[in-house]
């Protein structure tokens, strides 16, 4: 009763395909075809032709091969007779992306109700009732909305398709991509505890992220987030921590909230990273996509822009790290190296007349000083900014973050460098330091 | 002796202008002719030939006409002697972009006073040496770089040009435009007050945003400041809070930052609207310059998102501000207009299946509650979202900030539809909401 049925199928078959363009049939049958899946797509629909050049099948039951995972697009109502002919057929995930059952009252409780009944009965899992599907860019299975095809080590795991569909489409357009994608909905079946246990051990994620509502279980919830914490970093988003969050959740889904403190103290223990934002949120998994260790809390700043190291200074010591203090040894080779118009300290002020070969000058002369990190802000315009990260990453480990702003069109160049070897550049320092300080809490906790 | 040349001038000169397309003085020749500025464009230079198509000068003094404005791009070593002659030429504004002067030790320092003992004796202003100029794009002066044309009521005075620039290219990209630039550099002569001063009367100007490491004489900015704010608000980032920051702030101006605390609280008793990030310094000028009145903090948020909806609610009460209730009345007439799944409520949850028209017909029902402000939250692809929103602006005031998360292809488009027609959208609730704290703090205070 795994889940890799749902994320790794050899075939699917989206039922309620639709040759209306307008229609998630449609657009989920064409976003499993555009994203490449590498195993078999089918499509039924009780009316004749072909939809996206697919052959059409009156009943799921009438596919004369095996197929692993059915996704369900027509209206609720119409859903438990097609699911039982699947478990009968031997299919060994469901995907029900339509709405229109517990959250719609009575009716669509007792419908999820019967739908829950007939998967447990078949011993196979399905990802909910009103949802956004899921999707596994490393097999081109998005069978979902919107299409994201960029792989990465990032899991995102959403009770809310509109804050998951937010972080996939971040995570595409920075380059740093997806490894899973699950929008929970009703959480009839699979919830928050079965993808925590199934991530844990998911080989193409390294990190994941988790907007949540609420929770059913809370002692299991925790002993599943502890279990997949021990193997990699969890990000948690939980809404609903004042008491008009609250009220709103138990209207949006029906669950109650449950005490904010209590869960934040629990998450604490557990040692997850709690953020309250849906900026933080994304940027500390983007964060962790790339950087996993710090060292010590020492930062160095080097910088072009004196106005960006000098917030960056104030953000450090606001963030609980540390501005690190230059050996004497240290100064006198950077005074060497160094132009003399540059202004030694941390921040280390390269001026607007820096060159990029100086941020690898500053790291090499200040290496044995043993920073948990240095940052680089490329204020201006710093032609070849990604080659001297990449080199200066290359030889002594993952110390450096990037940072690019105020770089117009060198910056838009260098920043589709950095997407390209995949290492995360912030477009303030702020948001830097900000995801660093986490970085921070977790080796401390650790 | 006021800064109308330096600002409005009819003709402007720049000294040290180069053919060599990758040098300062060359950019600054392109962007002012890049511009499209209005007035009259010389460019001296000892060399022989053209420059970007214009007659070489070999000094100031043998151009034939007036000039109002003069911009130095050549080593700091050589500005007096040009400066002089452009005084006794009758020019009535200089800036200085060249570095070399005070920041660079004892020899700068001399050439600096120097400098200021030229302009102060020809009664005309000087911005500064060391610094990244001054742009206007209502009349396309941009005597800076980058070069920045889109024209809007925001004003940046920023002590960093890094810092400046981040502001005007977010200005810029976001449509949502910039009425006047300066980088201080090291205020040798217009420092921030005489730009609170200039500003509180200019009349492109409806929000200034200054970024300030420190300040010379407290008392006269705090006089400055509050005759400005009377007119149109301030937005000031101040760094160098921390004791990181302020150390950080003697490394790079030489100035001593002030204790943090008493100047915060000064910026308070002003009604200065004061930030500590980028982010939200940036957030908040772009939420001025279309929003100006919160008439009460009670806050309605209608979205297609539970998930961003639950969000939104938690940021206002976070922020201080209220999630308004509905009254009985309200609800029953939005029972009336919407389909039954919708979640009444505040939040409003249209649900992923929200029309534009939606959001229309929920402040049409509820418009007699008088809430401050609706927060609409379109959390999928909603289309027609601009036109809806800008209908009911136009009926009822300002009385809607627009977000949008989660749309891809529609939202990209919405979103520059929203651009269109200057109204700020922001990206996620939480940014919206936070901006909007500070404008309700402002109708508190005032």
């Amino acid at each position: 009763m795994g889940l890799e049925a749902i994320f790794n199928p050899r075939s699917v078959a989206v039922i309620g395909a639709s040759a209306d363009e307008r229609k998630l049939g449609h657009i989920i049958l064409r976003n499993i075809l555009d994203g490449g899946f590498k195993g078999k797509v089918y499509q039924v629909n009780p009316k004749r032709g072909k939809i996206l050049g697919l052959k059409v099948y009156k009943s799921i039951g009438k596919i004369p091969e095996d197929v692993d995972l059915t996704v369900y697009v027509i209206p609720a109502r119409f859903i438990p007779g097609p699911v039982r002919e699947a478990v009968d057929k031997g299919v060994k995930g469901i995907v029900v992306i339509s709405e229109g059952f517990r959250e719609s009252g009575e009716g669509g409780r007792a419908l999820e109700e019967e739908l829950v009944g007939v998967v447990r009965e078949g011993r196979i899992r399905m990802v909910e009732p009103n949802c956004q599907g899921v999707n596994n860019p490393h097999i081109g299975l998005c069978a979902s909305w919107p299409l994201i095809k960029t792989t990465g080590c990032v899991a995102v795991v959403s009770q809310s398709g509109t804050v998951g569909a937010f972080m996939e489409i971040m995570l595409e357009e920075d380059g740093v991509g997806l490894s899973k994608f699950v929008a929970l909905g009703n959480k009839a079946d699979v919830d928050e505890i079965d993808m925590l246990r199934y991530l844990a051990t998911d080989e193409e994620t390294e990190v994941v992220a988790l907007y949540l509502e609420g929770t059913g279980d809370g002692r299991k919830f925790m002993d599943a987030l502890k279990e997949c914490i021990a193997k990699k970093p969890v990000v948690i988003l939980k809404s609903g921590r004042t008491e008009g969050g609250a009220k709103a959740v138990s209207n949006h889904t029906g669950a109650l909230a449950g005490s904010s403190r209590v869960f934040e103290a629990a998450l604490k223990r557990c040692e997850a990273i709690s953020v309250e934002s849906l900026k933080e949120f994304y940027d500390i998994a983007k964060l962790l996509s790339y950087y996993r260790l710090l060292r010590n809390n020492r930062i160095f700043i080097v910088t072009s822009s004196g106005g960006a190291g000098i917030l960056a200074a104030d953000m450090l010591q606001e963030a609980g790290l540390k501005q690190a203090v230059l050996s004497d040894e240290s100064v006198e080779r950077l005074r060497q190296v160094l132009p003399p118009y540059c202004i030694i300290g941390n921040p280390l002020d390269l001026t607007g007349s820096a060159v990029a070969e100086q941020y690898k000058m500053v790291v090499e002369a200040t290496i044995k000083d043993g920073y948990g990190m240095y940052i680089f802000i490329f204020g201006d315009p710093v032609p070849g900014a990604t080659e001297i990260t990449k080199d200066v990453i290359d030889r002594y480990g993952r110390i450096v973050i990037p940072v690019f702003l105020g770089g117009v069109d060198v910056q838009a160049m260098e920043v589709e460098k950095f997407r390209k070897y995949g290492i995360p550049v912030f477009p303030t320092p702020e948001r830097a330091i900000r995801a660093l300080s986490h970085l921070a809490s977790l080796q401390r906790e650790s």
